[in-house]
């Protein structure tokens, strides 16, 4: 199973994450949870979203960067679900083995992430605290899917990167990973 | 004037930056925001938190550190309020030339916070996204308060860190800067 975590506050405005999504939504096996139409209120269902999580091998956290990190509804979400003993400090281990993919777009181009353009650094700056928090639960870490400069691509372009998401999920192959037979008791 | 926005979710089971907040909150000028207070179900009065920063020259992030981060009010917040055409972008100018401050806790204590440590990374590593988000609004940047291992560290030592922090904001003088002179029509 794809857990995909879709954090777009503004879905109706969203290009370039539209077409990622039109690219991937159809796989089988993905659970598809737009944070922002389950969550208006902020009011996380904690237990829902832990129960997304176990049935998953692969989680997808995808998303417009926002002040370079994700936005507040998924950084909340990353304060209530991935609590401790659940997925980290002692017994909290629900989330070791999986895989985690960040796949987010910016608004400028790649070049405005260095020391000469707008954004002041590399973008792999920012990376840290997203790829720290995955890997403190135990989750291995994918190469991430950047798409700089969204808002301004062609569509033959943002096509393109839709084609290459598609790609890295059939690769990360959770989708075809059957789910483990359930406990059968011994006699 | 100060602007001390504090985001902590669980304000009674603080301990450091209860200590903190009691070293600094009689300074004279200080605007202090709890923001899980004011906006317990996250609906964020962006002009009135644009008018108190507008009032401000030093503006202070105070909060424990989550996952690496600032919690989800805080980061939902910098999304709400820190709009185009206002703290950046085309007349982006609010903020400018003000001041910077980030305040922050973490369970760990510094140790954690290396290649061999729990978290894998020095602490440096997770600074960019604040740290480029106030300069990002043409902010001043000051050196970050870090206190380390704020939950098991002693009363005595976190009276240390509570000096420090009224040491810095009373050096970084925002607080005795006079308003400007309301703007007077020539005759």
């Amino acid at each position: 199973m794809i857990c995909l975590l879709y954090a777009h506050p503004y879905p109706d405005r969203s290009r370039a994450n539209k077409v990622l999504l039109d690219a991937v939504l159809d796989l089988p096996g993905l659970d598809f949870r737009p944070l922002y139409d389950l969550y208006p209120d902020f009011a996380i269902d904690v237990e829902a979203e832990q129960a997304a999580l176990t049935r998953a091998e692969l989680i997808v956290l995808q998303h417009p960067l926002y002040w370079y990190s994700v936005p507040g509804l998924l950084k909340h979400w990353f304060d209530k679900v991935l609590a401790l003993h659940w997925a980290y400090g002692d017994g909290g281990v629900a989330l070791h083995g999986k895989t985690c993919l960040w796949v987010t777009t910016t608004g400028a181009h790649q070049r405005g992430y260095s020391k000469e353009g707008m954004h002041h650094r590399p973008f792999d700056d920012f990376v840290p605290p997203v790829e720290q928090t995955a890997r403190f639960c135990g989750m291995h870490w994918a190469p991430p899917l950047i798409v700089f400069g969204g808002q301004r691509a062609g569509d033959e372009a943002l096509r393109t990167h839709g084609q290459r998401y598609r790609a890295q999920l059939l690769a990360l192959g959770a989708h075809e990973r059957p789910a483990p037979p359930p406990a059968v008791e011994q006699e």
